[in-house]
């Protein structure tokens, strides 16, 4: 099975947080995107990244709840994490930072959001035709089905 | 009297939700919605339907305080639910997502909103000026008045 | 003086609220806002309205913060409560929404936020640049700056 | 080393705030900004202001959290803040607001957000492509990196 790894922050989020004067409280999630998963999550190993560790139990909460496993990488450590624990070979990546552009690029396949950074888009195959938190995954997820499991028939 | 259906999240919310380290906490409503459905609520049934288990104790009080039924119903038994318990033929069904698209087609009349998936949209009979939460309802409610209720005067 | 009295969802609000399971908790107030009103404000009557019952502790919270007068008025008798109580001779609307169009036309001049329904619009004077939340009451301070208080100069 | 002086609110935030019945509780954070910064940390003295006196906490907390200096600096005082303390000749000013205007056109270099005040955009010398809490700061500091710190190649 190939692997489909996901960035949390703008790619499930629209990227924005909320802070109280307590630190940061909540990330905003969108529509759509848990319906994709559903249609390919038979067929790939998805696994969720986040670089966030302030906001991680945010993260963590949301991503488990969908029954999808998260793990905590630095940005500094994430091209090695993905380049030893997945390889690039069989693995779809998806992120929307400046710092996501090169492993857009060693991935066999890049997907970044309608809203991700320029850097992000132009290292990617594929930008989604929605913003991230308006079903930019689920788009993903359209494009994984018909491009690389065989599944031409419509929804 | 008709029918009218009316999915809760990406309808009567913009699709987003708020997650804190808790949960889901949060849902994002918006304006108009609740003055157009005053204009028609006497001469329709109006009912709201909502497949998030998670978060629909905030649907649920949101719609409730509105003043209209909301029931819990999950996507896989949703089609069914309406044939059976509404019937197709009386009913105007407005849903936003990849799975609302064969309700669409089925019910009289589909609406689906602006910021809706294309896959809902495509199966829909109208889709509303307005993103959901700026609206959508709004106008899917003056489009009802203006077709099903013979009321073509202005506002 | 003149009196401008402005409607405080829609107007000062995305129009947008927030609900958790117990009801509704948050509205998102922008930017700009303030800063216009305090260019004009020893000039004008200012008096903030709203229909919104359930919110009102929100709205009065925020409006009294920056320090203006506002008042509950249900959307059946606003018409009726500004003909009575300020006349719509002296008097500059700014609202947004089906019910708000009749008043737009009866005073002196109408404002809309640039997101307002049609209905609102079309009853306007003056249609602001900015949606609101994003500056359409400081758009709405300018042009009234510029067209009743015979201030013609720059900022 | 010069001075890079961020305005927070409508410039790290969206401008938006939530309120409850409380008072002012939240505010609107984005991505890619904390990466942008970073670049430029090391070559650039960093220090935010905020006129939200009310809702300084808040700011307080995000900007410490990212480990950067704040002063919450009256709008009245500002202009003579920044002249007296930082000078114009060597700083480098980013302000969204109607009064940011003459202080933009001090600085040696002005940047306002795509979703500032047209009164702020005019008296910049740089808008950046992304609004606020989108990644416009961000933006800036890419701006800053090829124009002030010598540093041309790509990211």
């Amino acid at each position: 099975m190939m692997n489909f790894i996901i960035d949390v922050d703008g790619v499930m989020t629209t990227g924005q947080f909320l802070y109280d004067s307590k630190g940061k409280s909540h990330k905003i999630f969108g529509p759509h995107d848990s319906d994709g998963l559903k249609l390919i999550k038979d067929k790939m190993n998805i696994q969720f990244i986040s670089a966030d560790k302030r906001g991680f139990p945010i993260s963590k909460r949301r991503i488990e709840d969908m029954g999808y496993p998260i793990e905590l990488v630095p940005e500094a450590s994430r091209f090695d994490f993905i380049k030893n624990k997945w390889g690039f070979q069989n693995t779809i990546y998806m992120g929307d930072g400046i710092f996501d552009a090169p492993i857009l690029k060693a991935c066999t396949f890049g997907i970044a959001p309608q809203n991700a950074r320029q850097e992000a888009k132009k290292s990617a195959n594929f930008v989604t035709y929605s913003k991230s938190a308006e079903g930019a995954v689920c788009d993903a997820c359209m494009e994984i089905k018909k491009r690389f499991l065989g599944d031409h028939e419509k929804l």
